[in-house]
């Protein structure tokens, strides 16, 4: 019994010191998420799809759920449906988009920084014929919406832009994009991937009109397994999946209830804390780039005007990879580059124009409503003593 | 806090007094798989795609979830991939697999007995040109394996046939047709749908040598929203979903730890104590059965060498749904034939030949490892208080 005590002890210390700073590859789960989810493992458990009682309590926990997520986007929650995740949202919205609106032309219109999700669908698509037009930022990193305007013309049949960049923060102009767009082909649908904005920055569809947009639950303190996408009324779609009925047909398959609850009791727990929250990165990000500041090798590749709970640097002289493990001994955890894509040259770190050296020693720092600055302050000494002896070893 | 207290004993009571016999549609979670999920919330929380420690963590608890998986059928961890549910695995083997194979010909032979995330992609299918031939049971309700292999053909490109049905709990002969059909045409593809054999009765590549299999975690006390297909190692197929690589590019998108763990938990209990349960369904199945057939008005449904922990019956007179209201008011919880195809008639009962009325009057009870005679008392009494009350009032 001594013995068991100890161990635990041990567990305790190992969970309470670790610096998590790469929350923009996943997150914790947070409390209320995890509460939610095993509720409906092991009470609310019926089938949604079931007759009985358990079936419609199940029933209205995700229509609940809906509903939660219906009012983060300021949408109806007839418009929204769960997926297994982003990719499956992002997959669903630019080949099922496609698939169901061929007729109005062969252009599709993107950013050159989407997320591979993004990316390997309309790779697909190009090789069925469809011309793919990517837009890059400008020389001071900024996408600017009149590239993306002017890119589209009478056959274009989709446009593809991401709402926060995953690898750099920087915030494309979503919103002027639509509006643009909307104006000059009134058929063009328009696909957001708002996967780091969503649950962390103001999104609204009465600013941002889009007819899909993407969402994950990893990214805000849901489970992994979990996505959701905005589907605006009228816009037609093809499933990827057959078979059931769940969801009204859009998306088949008994629905992951404890996934679905924890997700939305992650939104919420976002949406009611938004404020504080962005006022709390704000000042991380401000003074993790004041320290970041005053180290001669480190340059900072996240734009001034981005969201502050993403910020992105190369230190001069060390491969990502290598700084990475060295700060992980320390059990101070961040990314080089995208974690999704591992050991690829960021490409979007290349449509910045960045030197080949400044990509390949890039790291990202992302935080969580829980990273402290103290956290800050030892990933700081940390990053220091990897430039001491990592450079003098090389 | 004497109210909070009060309120709590009232929450037990519920949870332990209620009796559900619904588990083929879905199952409480159990605690193993719970406690799995949650420790990949909040602890083993990484991304299995980053490249820090805690990305191996996650990565190795995928690994290991495959291991058991594999263990269970009796293969390689590389033939299994995780998906988000049965649905998705139905899906990707069918519509992936002709994706992939369609040089092979233009002919599936299939069970007219299958779930609906076969038989809807087979419709599917059925619009692009190909030839569907549904093989049916006999007139004493079984299937024979050589119905299947007859229907074979040198354009035959797939078999998809059930291991165990849902609604009835008949095994079908899927090993023979294998065999057959293998004999017959080496190139045609073989997909067992799987779901409600899956770590309830013996199933092992050495004797079910298919081309796909599909799994469900939530049938076997894993959470909702995952679910596993077994690929042949050299058998091709296209992915539905593209972007991020992960699961070697077969299934990509973040992996849902918690659930993988979850249900690799599940598998690992089920395989465990898989001769204790068979012994306690069979002991159940004949105790209620006896009970059943004191009953005038009640007919089984179910064969005599079907599995043990599936019997669905027709009570004359009463419709499957008014019973199933009736028995839930005392908190008792059955299926009115298949919980995946709300209100319309079965095409599994139809099949078999059996009348309208008899049909329409279906419940299927279902067990799980914590069911107990006691369980079945409590349901057969109210059965009987519903047929004498039900029926004089109609």
């Amino acid at each position: 019994m001594a013995r068991h005590n100890f161990l635990f002890f041990i567990t305790i210390l190992e969970v309470w010191t670790l610096i998590y700073l790469d929350n923009s590859s996943t997150t914790k789960v947070c409390k209320p998420s995890i509460d939610a989810s095993v509720a409906c493992m092991s009470q609310h458990f019926g089938n949604p799809s079931s007759l009985h009682k358990m079936g419609l309590d199940a029933e209205n926990i995700v229509t609940e759920a809906k509903k939660t997520l219906a009012k983060a986007l300021g949408c109806d929650a007839s418009n929204i449906l769960f997926t297994s995740g982003a990719t499956e949202s992002n997959n669903t919205a630019v080949l099922g988009g496609i698939a169901a609106n061929w007729r109005n032309g062969e252009r599709i219109v993107t950013s050159g920084q989407e997320h591979a999700s993004v990316v390997e669908p309309l790779e697909h698509l190009r090789g069925q014929g469809y011309e793919i037009i990517s837009v890059h930022p400008r020389e001071d990193g900024h996408f600017s919406a009149d590239d993306f305007i002017d890119a589209v013309d009478e056959n274009t049949v989709m446009v593809c832009c991401m709402f926060v960049n995953n690898e750099t923060g920087a915030i494309l102009p979503v919103s002027q994009i639509i509006k643009g767009v909307r104006k000059k082909n009134k058929k063009t649908l328009i696909h957001i991937d708002a996967v780091q904005g969503f649950g962390k920055l103001p999104l609204k569809i009465s600013t941002v009109d889009a007819d899909f947009i993407s969402m994950s639950g990893h990214k805000i303190y849901a489970p992994k397994g979990i996505g959701a996408l905005y589907i605006k009324k009228g816009t037609k779609f093809k499933p990827l999946l057959f078979g059931g009925g769940q969801q009204l047909g859009q998306r088949v398959g008994t629905e992951s209830v404890p996934l679905i609850a924890g997700f939305s009791a992650a939104v919420s727990m976002c949406m009611e804390n938004m404020s504080r929250y962005t006022a709390h990165y704000a000042e991380l990000y401000e003074y993790l780039k004041s320290k970041l500041l005053e180290i001669p090798d480190v340059s900072i590749n996240s734009p001034d005007d981005g969201v502050k709970y993403i910020l992105n640097l190369s230190v001069k002289g060390i491969r990502s990879e290598i700084m990475l493990h060295f700060l992980e001994q320390e059990e101070i955890y961040v990314s080089s580059g995208s974690a999704c894509s591992k050991g690829a040259r960021s490409h979007v770190l290349s449509s910045l124009g960045l030197s080949e050296q400044r990509i390949d020693t890039a790291i990202r720092i992302s935080f969580c409503y829980e990273t402290t600055q103290n956290d800050l302050d030892v990933f700081v000494a940390r990053l220091k003593q990897g430039i001491d002896s990592l450079i003098k070893t090389k």
